[in-house]
């Protein structure tokens, strides 16, 4: 990315912002380059630590073009039609063993969860019961509220000391991944064991969350593991599937795991495969696209029929995901057209209320990556928020009088009595004294007048803040329940108040439908998201009738919430500063071409080096270049080199390590010849430079690069507009693209942060800077 | 590209095959070059009209490379950021537009097939039981017969001889198209028109085809022709979306309005947008998914609200598309896991069924083009199909002894009595006196015992061959609603063996189920989709929870048809000798690089060009070029020429038309300048260049292309892999891409046929013939 360091400015405390950039060593070994960031560090701005200003170069890009050089395409071509036969077939098998044990991790999350929670409200309901009468209920509130904060304080330990990436509901890290950005360890065992346990930990301490968003993380996790047929935490290496060892085969899988994620958590295998989609995929592959579907069929499959085992229904495999809404059954779904600007009015309140949330929790973030930054702060504020959620909602219940007679049926799960009369139970209790899921389950679909306004008003409000404190917290924790929850209530207050309004009429008798149109509204307003969305939610209903109004609120809450602000996701990776590509490039940019955009000059390697260059250009910690063109000169003229190819860091590293010089492939003729597997053995945790020693022998040697850079590099003219530059980086899924003049000289390199460094601002075209933060 | 007769192959008939080829002038002015065929008539093969061997230079592909070109970005750096603003909502209003006509259309051409069928049977039902008692029950055949052939032979004469690319489903042309292709005529307005007139002739002349597939294309003819703002045919420019006027954005436009059709014709919104990405869009855009969702959306929406208006009961918008299965409730779907293995028994048969089908169909095909290529013969087939149905349909009823009590709900539109008691109805009647649509709902949802295995097995043997003879015929038609009625039927008669094998467990008694796991499998083996076909199947049940199993049996129906035959519309679009591309390159094209691949040498022009050379180049219609790199030479050195753009035929002969020569400008100052909306208004049906007059002095003109060539095309080192040239190729969905040296100088020209050339046989890669016709 060539000599970059003119544009950036040096950000401060990278070593302090504990949840976030904490000084990883970068995966492709280029070391935080400290010693120059000395000097620097007199002209820095003060107290910008994170900025949605600002574009980190500390993320690196991802490959997703296949570097075709010598070795490789030598291995394609030795391989006969049933080798690429064979490898269709471990694709598929791959992702099937994704869809599965996605599933897997979803029904155990799901089983210790219900375990767990079971046995917590259990306790807490026989203590509030037993002191109801006598008096004392504060002991109640101090035993749940000491009950939760603990259990919260386990969860958000793991996450903060041991794998702060476990953090949140980690859509936003999947999103940068399927992007093409390489987020540090976001992919690994060990965030996939704390993730799991973290969410457990959150869900059963009873904090607003959900165990879904985790899902998609875990299911991506599960998909770069499997896939590489191989851990490097636990060093076992099983030698199946090393043609996946690279970038683009592992993010196509790790799509796959997200979308078996979704599919576990909604029981939704066509909005899985969506979401994957509208994340990620920026090159739609029918094959790919199919494989993907499988591993959400299979997860949902495998999910089910687990879940079928535990609750003693064996093989029935026609409910539905992690989550379950309960079926919406036709009759009492239909809706008429006069109906539909009331949707559409929802849609609006929904975007309104997710903008509302986002700004405040915008805020909330910023204050956390200032003053709340240590970790053990963060277990704090974890188990301050887990304490007040208990009191909050303790309190709420105990000033409720809104009493509702227990029906036969008994479908609450955990009825408190309190003070209401026999037979009958507190409503605001099975809002609050419950999991999340239940709570929105029971607001779809309760009988009509299970709540009262009042009740559902308050929950509401009371709800929502406590949502937008929790999201952020260094938990492992989802935001699309919460967001769904709080929607039902204000939904199911619509609806009754609709109810009230117009009294007659049986159409506006049914608030459960009103309470699923409030959740999407509002989950909408807050992730932003429509196409998979809709599908998600349609699936997760198990009804199709509402697909149509499902999609026009989703699209107004989105158009309402996209005119004040980004969505939750968004926001949240813009203040890491990652550099993130949109879909396209930004509508006013035709002015810019790719002479304005590239980094320039580029530092060029010959297609014979000697290797004392090659590694003081890769110890050159000031410019931490990751791809480098190739040269050639023509022997004996003075005419200026042209481009014939590029190659990566890894590679050279991997090289180096080797010691493939030419003079000793000259005086050691039995010395076996590199293959490509070496370079997948390497893959993905190259070493550093640093970690590779040559000799002052060996520097004096030179290195034959032909045969191992790509030597068909995509290139553009200078006089590329921008927008041109980015539909070919982005289709093509690109980290380096030289930029060539008409004699096709090297003239610079256009990587990702070039790119995503325009953005369209309320003033137009705006550029944010580059940091090495 | 270049001069490729080298390699064609010149096939006869090209005037005479009727239905598909007949010389129509190609849409750039490239008349078939006539004269030239003479010298190479000698060594032709005979009699291979068509052939899937061949690949035909008839077709031009479409560019959805925006031509960026110096008065392109000249228009889009004027643009404001507002301007963008309001293009996008153009956008959005043009396929909200297109939504509401596809819906409108779905919605007429229903209810006059509703109101004429009805008519139809109404009339011969009476006949029928008129003669019952008295005898002569042939004369009610013969009117059964002349009815259905009368009507017939209305459709397919108005397809035959007015417009015969309106034949068939559309499917198949509009693959063609959202892949890149330009089959001539097939978004003209005429081409709906003739089209929804020959579909309601079909389904109402009682063949066994459906409404459905034809509605895929109506949405996609509704687009093209809304996104332009103007009609040719009309000869009416309503001077809006002229920005729209070009391959790129009508392309994403017409995806839209095929979205748009499936979603009205099976009610299932996001199954529309699946299949506009399963079979078009290589390139994934999140907003143009949104676009095609809307589109979509309103389509269905549209359509229920006039069909609730027609079936009085306005307003209520939860009924689905222009098919409607019925719900399966969730009660009677549960399924269990020992049933997945039957699931897959019966997709395993409906690809072995549906192999079996595509196979007939194929020898039917080939005999069609060799031997009913005359309008006037194919008018005649589809009357002789039409009189076959009716005597088969008929002799199948007076024969069938199956009858079923009439029930209280009497949900039988048409029962017919016949020989039955009193109170009762003929069972093989339901199936065969009926629109498809209602067999298949009648076979889904009547009572367990309304129909015996016997009559069962027998529609289903008749049925499947009569469909297999209707799909190819002159006529406007589709094949999924009759596939989805083969499928229903031997789905019924699996159902009921198995229930009569295991006697026991209520899970077996509904064979409604079966009948849709059948319909699923059949329907996969004939058209092998899998994502799109499951959403739109569990979209248009109204119910999710047979996702997993729909998704299993097409997968397998798929697997077991591809071991033998391609999918249907597959092999007609072979048949056509499309230059169709496919995802991805072969698998074991690594061998090749692009400088096997292209075609050389290539006619290039100068920056600065003679006008006389221009017209004899575009005149030469023994080479008949599209795009031609233009070059620049460094005055005053021997230093061969070096690529600097790319021009089209299209916009030569705008500027020829034009008179854009260099003295010309000089002498008339006040000459008005050329601008893009000149190259607009001419698009897409631009003059031949025999048309435009160049007088002796104007040839000695200058022409300065600077101004209007792409000055940044795309292009690839001779070194690229075929794999890497069409991933680029198919990404970017290019049209010519340049293959150069190293030192930027020209040496080829890729274009679709060299890359279609190449496919995956049973010998390993096998090379297309090129041929001309």
């Amino acid at each position: 990315m060539a000599n970059i360091t003119k544009k950036v400015s040096w950000s401060s405390r990278a070593d302090e912002s504990g949840a976030t950039g904490e000084g990883t060593p970068l995966l492709n070994g280029s070391e935080q380059p400290r010693h120059s960031r000395q000097d620097s560090l007199r002209g820095r701005p003060k107290e910008i630590p994170h900025n949605e200003k600002l574009l980190s170069l500390k993320f690196e890009s991802l490959d997703y073009d296949n570097i075709e050089n010598q070795l490789f395409l030598e291995e394609e071509r030795r391989m006969s039609y049933m080798g690429f036969r064979c490898l269709e077939i471990s694709r598929w098998v791959v992702c099937g063993l994704i869809g599965f044990l996605t599933g897997l991790i979803a029904c155990f999350i799901d089983i210790v969860v219900e375990e767990l929670a079971g046995f917590k409200y259990q306790v807490v309901k026989e203590n509030i019961e037993k002191f109801t009468e006598v008096g004392g209920l504060s002991i109640s509130l101090i035993l749940w509220a000491v009950l939760n904060s603990a259990i919260v304080m386990v969860g958000a330990i793991i996450v903060a000391f041991f794998e702060p990436i476990a953090a949140g509901s980690g859509i936003p890290q999947i999103k940068c991944y399927l992007n093409g950005v390489k987020i540090p360890r976001v992919v690994r065992l060990k965030t996939l064991v704390v993730k799991v346990c973290g969410v457990i930990c959150s869900v059963v301490g009873g904090l607003a969350v959900g165990k879904e968003g985790p899902m998609i993380h875990s299911g991506a996790v599960v998909a770069a593991g499997v896939s590489q047929g191989r851990s490097t935490s636990l060093k076992r290496d099983f030698k199946i599937f090393e043609y996946f060892r690279r970038d683009t085969e592992k993010r196509d899988f790790v799509s796959a795991g997200a979308a078996a994620g979704v599919s576990a958590a909604f029981g939704a295998p066509v909005g899985g495969v969506l979401f994957s989609l509208e994340e990620g995929a920026s090159f739609w592959n029918q094959m790919l696209t199919w494989r993907i579907f499988f591993a959400s069929m299979i997860s949902t499959f495998t999910l089910n029929f687990f879940l079928s085992i535990y609750h003693n229904k064996t093989g029935d495999l026609s409910s539905p995901g992690l989550i379950n809404f309960g079926r919406f059954e036709s009759d009492s779904v239909a809706y008429n057209l006069y109906e539909i600007p009331l949707f559409i009015a929802m849609g609006a309140i929904g975007g309104l209320l997710g903008a509302l949330f986002n700004v405040l929790n915008y805020w909330l973030t910023i204050f956390r990556i200032r003053y709340v930054h240590r970790p053990c702060l963060q277990v704090m504020e974890a188990m301050l928020v887990a304490a007040v959620t208990a009191t909050v909602s303790f309190t709420m219940i105990y000033f409720s009088n809104d009493c509702q007679p227990l029906g036969p049926e008994h479908t609450e799960e955990y009825p408190l009595q309190l003070f209401c009369a026999d037979g009958e139970y507190n409503s605001m209790a099975t809002a609050f004294f419950n999991t999340p899921e239940r709570s929105v389950r029971s607001l779809f679909h309760n009988q009509p007048d299970t709540y009262n306004p009042l009740t559902l008003g308050l929950f509401t409000l009371t709800y929502f803040f406590l949502a937008c404190w929790t999201y952020g917290l260094a938990v492992s924790a989802g935001v699309f329940i919460p967001s769904l929850l709080i929607g039902a209530a204000w939904g199911r207050l619509f609806g009754r108040l609709l109810a009230a309004i117009t009294s007659s009429g049986s159409i506006w008798a049914d608030p459960g439908k009103y309470a699923l149109i409030g959740a999407a509204a509002q989950l909408g307003g807050i992730v932003r998201m429509t196409l998979s969305l809709t599908v998600i939610m349609v699936e997760a209903t198990g009804n199709v009738t509402y697909g149509l109004p499902i999609m026009l609120v989703l699209m107004t809450a989105k158009i309402v919430g996209d005119y004040f602000v980004e969505g939750l996701y968004d926001i949240h990776i813009k203040l890491q500063s990652v550099p993130f590509l949109h879909w396209e490039a930004p509508a006013t940019s035709h002015w810019l071409t790719a002479r304005e955009v590239m980094s320039s000059p580029v530092t060029c390697l010959n297609r014979i080096e000697k290797v004392g260059t090659i590694v003081d250009t890769l110890s050159n910690t000031s410019t931490n270049h990751n791809g480098f063109p190739v040269v050639v000169q023509v022997t004996g003229s003075d005419e200026p080199a042209k481009l014939c190819g590029l190659i990566l860091r890894s590679q050279l590293i991997v090289l180096l390590k080797h010691k493939v010089f030419v003079e000793l492939a000259r005086s050691r003729l039995t010395q076996r010849k590199l293959q490509l597997k070496d370079f997948r053995d390497a893959y993905p945790r190259f070493p550093p430079i640093q970690s590779i020693h040559v000799s002052q022998d060996e520097r004096e040697c030179m290195m034959d690069l032909s045969e191992f850079m790509n030597a068909t590099p995509y290139t553009v003219p200078q006089e590329t507009s921008l927008p041109r530059v980015f539909k070919l980086f982005r289709a093509l899924g690109l980290r380096h693209l030289v930029v060539v003049d008409d004699e096709n000289r090297v003239v610079g390199l256009v990587t990702r942060k070039d790119l995503a460094r325009y953005h369209l601002g309320k003033h137009g075209l705006e550029e944010l800077q580059l940091a090495q933060t």
